[in-house]
């Protein structure tokens, strides 16, 4: 094919798999956009990235620059919610050219009169586009230039800054090349910055071995907005199956008053678009949601697509699951693992899409019900490809729902979640523990393409995990664990009350809380204060007042001369908030050590003063130097410290 | 979209721009494809490499098997020159699963009639392509597995290594899902591994003074086959401009008898189709190509698009040139730099079409007369895509033409060039000088995804480059640059006779040969033998016998306790031709390190022997230890030991 343009587009970033997937924002986020502009010889480029949201016809234009080595860069914002597309243009300015090649000769005293006819050209074409003013001033340079008497206004004009402008302001654009264009997804803030409490509402009864109820879980709301939460997370609140239902810490025989996991849902009771009836009616749950809102906080539901023996698609659609030759339908293994009281929805079905519309349909009940979060369990065992139409279908509709992905799968599969369109992403930190492993995971969560499609959500323990490091800790290691989660990631939540209440029985050597919730009622003093629910509340407190904490990308870390201190710098978009987070993770003894902070980021010289305020303890420090010394107790194993310059 | 596929594929490697442009090889060449391929859940995966040459019409397959972390490889050679497609196919294995699951379960000691009766369908399936042995035996199973009597025999085939086997030739690939198809180019192995020598042939006479003519260069090829050259280059033999010829040392004033510049292309004689008179005729021409084919020796001839003021295209073609406003044409310039020979081709012409064919048929018009390689001056000066369809239109019909760049320009659009199409790219190289740049810029070229498409060609010099550190140097210095160039690189290349005779007098502070052979005839002693003749016959030949030098990507640095020595390991595909070299970097010094050799890669123990023969001396030296004593002496500045184990 004879192409005649010159310059060439390559290395467009952000960028997923080439363009198949968006990027993610939220709203008023920006996007940084780099990208490698060539063309052959000598001539001066000029490139924009131009971006639109998708209900704009016109494109908006962002002049890029050349930073070094064929590398250029542009910013936008973007500042409404839903898809955003941006292209790189890139073309030979034959203007600036013009200009750039006068000023050398007449630098090298050469003589330009025939390089002053030549500008003419330019002059001409843009003064047909330029507003009064700029016309004037065009009409008198092409007289200039055409005449010889002038020379040296000519040449002094022809360099000048306000012809340059000009050009600038008007670029010719001559065979322009232009990228592909990429998506981003912008979000709502919450998609970004989060704060989760999940707890069981059957657990909920202030009345030992009553079964609670929405009524109860009301009660429960200011103690949850009290402690700085925004986000309540129910497990499955539907009918549990009554076949194969599981006994008290997940054996297999359930005796008269178990209750069966939640997520064994379906029963005689109804399926996925049903309540459990011990937990109240609709209406109630309705109630609940009004009330939470009230609050500040957002009800959460658990989606998981899979089902008891006994739920009503059972019958309805044995299409929908997969049955042995000998006539019994298959439950869910991992071979040698067994689920007996669920079995596992059959995606290779030839009813696949009626069961994917049941599924869509089943999101958009509860959406219509106010549900605007789902926390998803197990994606990672159903198909991608259903993740990616079933999310995409929703948010088109509803933009502002947030899905959650329960993976705890290899990093691949997870990623890949992220990038089929899920907005928040379980991680591995509830395994990380010590300063090398988290820097390595941070920095690969926030420096590698991770940080353009997967917000991670850090949850020091959740009803599947009680964390070898949790079991038996002190009050240290609780408060460490969640100042850990809530300064590393701008999206995090616990699994309460047994966190601020440090119950952390095991079923011994496993990572299993003991007598767990998912196959018993429990029963909490739902009126307990104590040293961990106040550091939770302040610490959630500074993550709303402090915007560097609400988003996860804007970390670097700091030396700190002690493998027990980690020290992280933290930032805002326009850096009118930053942080120096440093956390001890001893939980016995007190540690010591010097930390470097980021002179070059800060944009301070050494012996500049700096003065940095513990947001905890309201004491504030006067430093003059680049290392300076701290020293943190169990008792308070943390300072977050805000710099003020 | 409901997509029902399980199976996604990701990352697939090599490949360029996502597809955009092809990967290049040489033929029997391997290419290693690694891929990401994920499912949801746990199910055992299948995945294999398709691949095919462009004139076959059924796909060939490798299978591919699981790394580590969801990442899978396989390799196909490359045999035959052309274009192959590859793509990656990845499939859920259910039988694999099945057998994989009944495995676990009988270690964990449960019952699995009911799976044995699930097995039966598969065999079933299977038994309907298997051959006649195979499927004897799968009926005796079926049976087997129907039979409860005998329970022990049908579980013990159920895990059988044979039906394991029988699964894996047979996968059933339900919802299989399949990457997008990249392309490798497979060029002749010239394409990889060759050795450039680079004469002006205006400067062949046995007498001063008397233009050099095609009869003349005859003469001279023995002793350039005898180096071990195979690759003659000639810069330009076109007629050349008269007007505003270039007098000697670029001076802008031709006096009488100045012979002007050789790329000061196109006179009344005619242009890029034609011979320069005083060269001889096109039929002397073809003759030097049939003698020096005789030798072993393939003429390279130079592509300068551009034309002297007094080019035949300046009158029929005046709309391929830029006019000035003031009627006069304008010559090339980088301002504040004039070319006043020269007149570069106007790009943006409207006709460019009829541009674009011209220069395809003069291609044509040479590869015609028999040459098949081409040294293109300056192509970054030419439009990117103007390359990509001039090259490919060449390769379509000729695919033995190999075509070498000359941009000396910035990295990304060398790089560029190269994934255009370029066979071959000078590099860096001419300037690189100390032991970390070198090894920086191999990693570069190596380790990066330079490796899958540019091929390097490193010249210690150029006419147009005279390096600081050759000027004044010894002859110790001159063995150094050939040795660093022919060890690192498989393709090379040196501008003669001023390299082996080690002219090097330049013009003051500049990196420019004094009196210059571009703009002057200069008269040389064609017989004269040295020690430098003598080595780069011995090394060219050594290059020639060890297929570890004809690969410049299989390259590993070994650590060495000097920084004025540098040791590296080289490899052919199969390792049966394995290389240790030792360079040193000091002309005037004995040098003493201790090299460690790289024992995981050589496959051998500390302490097993190994022995190392140095090919230029013949010298042996049996080694024990992972690291040792190496001394060089500015005599024989390098080994480059054959490894023996």
């Amino acid at each position: 094919m004879l192409n005649q343009k010159r310059v060439v587009i390559d290395f467009v970033s952000p960028q997923i798999n080439n363009g198949e997937f968006f990027i993610k924002r939220v709203v008023n986020e920006v996007v940084n956009v780099d990208a490698h502009i060539l063309a052959d010889g000598h001539d001066v480029l000029g490139a924009s990235v131009l971006y639109k949201n998708e209900k704009d016809s016109k494109w908006n234009e962002e002049r890029m620059h050349l930073v070094v080595n064929d590398e250029w860069k542009a910013s936008f914002v973007v500042e409404k919610q839903g898809f955003y597309t941006y292209k790189v243009e890139g073309w030979v300015d034959y203007a600036l050219n013009w200009q750039h090649g006068i000023e050398r000769k007449i630098d090298d005293n050469q003589h330009v009169n025939s390089e002053l006819l030549e500008g003419i050209e330019f002059l001409k074409t843009i003064s047909k586009k330029a507003n009064k003013t700029e016309k004037e001033h065009l009409l008198r340079l092409i007289k200039l230039f055409e005449d010889s008497e002038n020379y040296d206004e000519a040449i002094k004009e022809a360099v000048s800054e306000k012809l340059h402008n000009i050009f600038l302001k008007y670029p010719a654009k001559i065979l322009a090349n232009t990228s592909k264009e990429y998506k981003v997804y912008v979000d709502r803030l919450k998609a970004r910055f989060s704060t989760w409490y999940e707890f069981f509402p059957r657990s909920a009864s202030e009345n030992e071995g009553v079964h609670g109820t929405f009524k109860d879980c009301e009660r429960l709301l200011p103690r949850i907005t009290k402690m700085g939460f925004d986000i309540v997370y129910l497990p499955p609140i539907h009918p549990i199956g009554e076949v194969n239902r599981k006994g008290k810490n997940n054996t297999t025989e359930a005796f008269e008053g178990d209750v069966g996991s939640t997520w064994g849902i379906g029963s005689k009771h109804g399926g996925h678009k049903d309540i459990h009836p011990q937990l109240g009616s609709l209406k109630d749950f309705k109630t609940l949601i009004r009330k939470a809102k009230d609050e500040g906080l957002e009800i959460a539901m658990d989606y998981a697509l899979q089902a008891a023996p006994d739920h009503p698609w059972v019958k309805e659609h044995p299409e929908w699951f997969k049955w042995r030759p000998d006539g019994t339908v298959q439950y869910a293994e991992n071979p040698p693992k067994k689920y007996q009281d669920i079995l596992p929805i059959y995606w290779e079905s030839k009813d696949y899409k009626n069961l994917w519309k049941e599924c869509l349909d089943t999101l958009l009940y509860w959406i219509d019900c106010g549900i605007n979060i789902f926390r998803v369990d197990n994606p990672h065992t159903k198909p991608f490809y259903f993740w990616n139409w079933i999310i995409s279908e929703v948010k088109q509709k509803h933009p502002d729902v947030i899905f959650l992905a329960e993976a705890f799968t290899t990093p691949k599969v997870m990623a890949r979640l992220a990038k089929e369109g899920y907005t928040q992403s379980y991680t591995y930190f509830t395994w990380r523990n010590s300063k090398h492993e988290f820097i390595e995971y941070m920095n690969e969560l926030t420096q590698s393409e991770l940080k353009e499609f997967m917000q991670p959500n850090f949850w020091p323990n959740t009803p599947d995990i009680n964390p070898y490091h949790l079991q038996g800790a002190n009050d240290s290691k609780f408060i460490q664990r969640y100042v850990l989660a809530a300064t590393l990631s701008s999206s995090i939540g616990i699994y309460g009350p047994v966190f601020e209440q440090m119950i952390s029985d095991s079923l011994p050597g496993r990572e299993e809380y003991l007598n767990s919730e998912k196959f018993q009622i429990c029963h909490y003093d739902w009126s307990l204060e104590n040293k961990l629910t106040t550091i939770i509340a302040k610490i959630n407190s500074i993550r709303r007042q402090n915007t560097a904490l609400q988003q996860t990308n804007n970390i670097k870390f700091c030396h700190i001369e002690n493998d027990n201190l980690m020290a992280f710098y933290k930032w805002d978009q326009d850096k009118a908030n930053e942080l120096l987070i440093i956390v001890s993770l001893d939980p016995y003894y007190a540690q010591q050590g010097t930390v470097q902070i980021p002179l070059y980021d800060l944009g301070v010289q050494q012996g500049h003063q700096i003065q940095v305020q513990d947001l905890v303890t309201g004491s504030s420090y006067n430093w003059f130097n680049e290392w300076n010394f701290i020293e943190l107790h169990p008792t308070l194993p943390f300072h977050i410290f805000k710099i003020n310059k």
